[in-house]
C-alpha cells in the first residue's frame, strides 16, 4: 500500500520501519529531515512536506503533541494542502478537542480520518508489538488492517467516532498514574510499619494484582529508579491536562485525577523536569517524612 | 497437630474444614454454637469457650472485626484464660492497633502470637487456595507451616512484627478500592464520549492491566452488578477506616483514601447498606450525570 | 481625560457611566453596538472599532473572557491597530497567560499596559464601589488614579508585572469557591445531626467568620437560592480552569481546587448551566443523601 | 448557684475564676490537685473527686479529650458516683459519640446533661468573652443562663439534643482549617507570580473576607509564625479525626476534610508535634517547591 508517515521520533521511526519491512511503499517526513536517512536507506521515499506524503492511500502521523500535529495538518505544506486524498490516521496522544476538529475538517475536505493511538514504548514499537486503540469509519479502519498488523500485536476497535480512541488512550494513561499513586500510598504505609516495599509488591503481584502495570512500575518504585526517565513527568502532566480538559468538557468529576496532577506538579517543583512520571511516588513518600 | 479454631463464618468454616481434612486434631468454637455441627460431623471436637480451644499447639481466630476478636481473647472464657499455651494465630482483618495490643499481651503471658490475614473469598477458602500474609516470630511461623499449607496456595512471610501482616492486608484492600475508583472514573469518561464500558475494559485487560482485580471488578462495573454484595460497602468502609487509623498513627498522607472513603459514604447514604463495596463506581457515574 | 471603553455588559456599562459622570471624555465601543446608546445619551462618543477608542490617554476593556479580549486587541480594528498610543487597562477576569502576552505585545508596540480586574457585582459597579486589584508600570497606574477613583472604593496596587493582578483576582475567586465548599460540607454535617443550617451560619457569622463571603453565600446556601444565578456555574468553571492553568504553569499543587472543580462539573452535569456557582453546595448535600 | 467545675487547664481555670467573681459558690476539682490553689485562694472549695463536685445544681467539665472526660464521669469517684443530681454541662471539645453516650447514661440516671463547647482562647476565657455553643433540654439550659453570662459574650442555643453542640464546635474547627488551607493555596499561587503574601492578604481582608479567621491566621501565614503553637497540630489532628468520625457515622462525604487531615499528617511527619495547626500552610508551600 502507498503510505505516508509523518513524525520520526523513536516511536514513529520504529513504526515506519515495520511498514517498510512489511512491503508497503512508504514515504516519510520529519520536521528535522535528518531523521529520515535510516528509513530512506531501508527503502522509504522522503517527502519535503507532509502534503507530499499524503498522496497515497494512507498518511499516518506520530508527533509529540497537539501543536505539532496542528502544524503537520493545518500548516504550510500540511496534509490539508495535499492534492491526493490519503486518509489520515493519527496515532499520537492528542486532545479529544483536536481529534474532533480533525474529524470535521477532514470530513469537509472529503478526506477519511481515524484515530489510532498506541500503548507501548519504543522497544514494543520496534518489535511490532504495540497495542492499537482504533476508532473511525469502518471503511477507513478496514484499509488500516494490514498496516496495523505490521505495527501492533492487537487492535482494539472502539467506535465510529475517531475521538473515542483518543479518550481511551488518555483514560489508559490516567489508569497508569492512578495505579502508581495507589501503590505509592500503600507502600509508604507498609514501610512505616516495617514492611519492605519489595515484600508488599510481592504480595500484590503474587495475588490479584499480577499485571505488568504493577510489576513494571512496582519495580521502579521499590528501587526508586526515577532517572533516567522512561516517560517524563512533564509529558505525564501534559497527558493528565488533556484528560482534565476532556473531563471538563464532558462534565465528568475525576477526583483521583486532581491528586495525580497535584503530585506531578509537586514532583516537578521539587525535582525538575528530567524525571519519570512515576516519581510521584517520591512525593508521596516525602510527604510522609521518609 | 492439635489446633483450636474460633470463628466459623463462611471463611472460618471452610478453613477449619481443610485443617480436619489434612489430618489435624481440630477443636472448634463459635459464638453461635450451631455452626459447629458440620465440622463436628467431619471429626472436630467442639469447645465451650475459646479458652477450651486454646490448649493445643495453635489456636486460630477468624472473626468479623476488632470487637469480636477482643471478646474471643479478653472476654470471659477467652484465650487469655486458657490453661494451655497454644500460640494464637489471628487470621481476621483487624486493626494494627489491636494486633499490637495482642503482641504485647500474649508476650507478657508467655504465649506465641502471629498475624496471618488472608486474601480470597469463601470459594478460595474451601479450595484451600487462599493467599496468606503472615508476620510473627520465626518459631511461631515455623509451627504454622503445615497448617497454612492446608489452607492456602501461597504464604507471604513479611516480618517478625505481627502487625506488619495486618498493614499489608489493609494495604491490599485499599489497593482494590483504588483500582475500582480509578476504573470507574476512566470508564465514566469513556462512556461520555461514546465508548462502551466493556470496550474500555477490554483494552485494559488486553494490555498491561491484565490482572484479576481489573477482570473481576471490571466485569461487575460493566454490568453494574452491585447486588447481591460479595463484600458489602459497610465492611469496605470499616476496612478503609482501619487504613485511615493506621495511616494517621504512622503519619502517612493517603489522598486516594480520602476519595474512596467519601465515595463509600456517598454510596451508603444513597443506596443503603446491602450493596457491594464496588458500588462506589455508581457514585462516580451519578456524579457525572449518568 | 480622554478614555476609550470597550465592553458594555452590565459591569462595563456601569463603569463607563461613572467615568462620564466624573467628567472624563469617554468613547465607547461594544460588539453589539446598540448597547452604546444609553452611554451616548449620557455624553459618550461611539467608536466603530476598538482601535477608534484607543486614541486617547487610556483604553479600558471589560469583556467576557480571553477570546473576547483577544478579538478586541488582536482582531481587525483591534487596539493594536490604533494610530494613537492610549495605554491599555484590562479590567476583565482573564488568564495569566493572555495578560503576559499582552504585556509583551503592548511593550513591543510602545504602548502602556496594566491589569486591573475588579471585585464586585453590577450594583457595586453602578455605585462606584468596586474593589480594584491593579498591577502594572508605575507611570501607567499613576495615570489611572483619577479613573479608578471614579469606579471603585479602593485600589490595591500589587506589582509592576500586570499579570500579578490577574493572579490575585483568580485567587480571590478561588477563595470564594473554597469558602462555599467548606461551608456546604460543615452545614451538611450539622444538618445530619439535627442542627438547622441557619443556626450553624449564625454561629459562624457571629464569631470569627463574620465576613460578607460567609454572610452572603451562607444566606444563599441556607435558602438553597441557586436560581436565578448571580454568577453562573459555567463562569465559575471557566475561572477555576484559569486558576488551574496558572497553577499548572507555576507548579503549585492546589488540592481544594480539584474538589471545587469536580463539584462544579457535578453540578453542571446534574443541574444544567443556568445555576449559580454556589450550587456546588447542592452537590455536597446530595452526596450525603439529603 | 452551687457549681462544681472539673478541669483546670488554662481555659478551665479562667472560666471557673469568672464564676467565682460572679458570686457563685464554686467547688473545683482537677486531676493534678495543685492547680486548684489559685481558685481556692479566690474563694472556691476544693473537691477530692469529681463526684464531690457534683452535688450542687451544676457540674461543669472542661478537660482535654474524650478519655479524660470518660475518667471524670465513669471513673472511680466520677460524676456518675455522686449522691447529688447536679446537671452535667460538658464544655470540652469531645466526640459526638461520647456526647450521645453521656446523654443516654445521664438520662438513665435521672441527671440533666447539656453540651456547651466554647470558641475562644485563654485570653477570651479570662475576659469572659467566650462564644458558647449550647445544646440540651430547655430546663437545663435555662439553669445555665447566668452561668454562661459570666463566662461568655454570646450563647448560641442550637437544639435539644446535646450532641448538636459538639457537631457545631467540630464544624467550626473544620471551617478554620479549611480557611487556612484555602488561603495557603492561593497565597502560594500568588507568591509564585511575584505577589507578596501580605499584599494578597490585604486584598482579602480589605474586601469580602474581612473576618478575624483570615486576619488572625493570615497574619500567621504571612510571617510563617508557626512556633510557639497557639493550638498544636496534634490537637488539630485530634479534632479533625473527631469530625471524620462524626461524618462517617452520619455518612457525609467531606472532601476538604481529607485534604486538611493529609496536610496535618504531612506537617507532623516533617516538622514534629510542637507546631501550630496552621502550619499546614508550610506543607502547601513546600509542595510547590518554595
Amino acid at each position: 500500500m502507498k503510505i505516508g508517515f509523518a513524525g520520526l521520533g523513536s516511536m514513529g521511526s520504529a513504526m515506519a520501519g515495520n511498514l517498510i519491512r512489511a512491503g508497503h511503499e512508504v514515504t516519510v517526513w520529519n520536521r528535522s529531515p535528518d531523521k529520515c536517512a535510516p528509513l530512506v536507506a531501508a527503502g522509504a521515499k522522503q517527502a519535503k512536506t507532509p502534503a507530499d506524503a499524503a498522496n497515497g492511500e494512507l498518511v499516518m502521523t506520530m508527533v509529540a503533541n497537539d501543536a505539532a500535529l496542528e502544524e503537520v495538518v493545518f500548516g504550510t505544506g500540511g496534509i490539508l494542502a495535499a492534492t491526493g486524498k490519503a486518509a489520515h490516521i493519527s496515532m499520537s496522544t492528542i486532545s479529544v478537542e483536536l481529534s474532533e476538529r480533525l474529524t470535521q475538517t477532514h470530513g469537509e475536505a472529503g478526506r477519511g480520518y481515524a484515530s489510532a493511538p498506541v500503548f507501548g514504548r519504543p522497544p514494543a514499537a520496534e518489535a511490532g508489538k504495540l497495542f492499537i486503540a482504533a476508532a473511525g469509519p469502518a471503511d477507513v479502519l478496514a484499509l488500516c488492517e494490514p498496516v496495523f498488523a505490521a505495527m501492533g500485536q492487537r487492535v482494539f476497535t472502539l467506535a465510529e467516532k475517531p475521538s473515542a480512541a483518543n479518550v481511551v488512550k488518555l483514560g489508559g494513561n490516567f489508569m497508569i498514574m492512578a495505579a502508581i499513586e495507589a501503590m505509592a500510598e500503600a507502600m509508604t504505609l507498609c514501610q512505616k510499619y516495617g514492611v519492605e516495599k519489595a515484600s508488599f509488591l510481592e504480595v500484590l503481584t503474587g495475588t490479584i494484582f499480577n499485571a505488568p502495570v504493577y510489576q513494571v512500575y512496582g519495580d521502579i518504585l521499590v528501587n526508586e529508579r526515577f532517572r533516567p526517565a522512561g516517560f517524563t513527568a512533564p509529558l505525564g502532566l501534559k497527558d493528565m491536562t488533556l484528560v482534565a480538559s476532556a473531563a471538563s468538557s464532558a462534565r465528568v468529576p475525576m477526583p483521583i485525577l486532581g491528586i495525580v496532577r497535584d503530585h506531578l506538579l509537586e514532583t516537578l517543583a521539587q525535582e525538575g523536569d528530567d524525571i519519570d512520571w512515576s516519581a510521584i511516588a517520591g512525593a508521596v513518600s516525602r510527604n510522609a517524612g521518609l
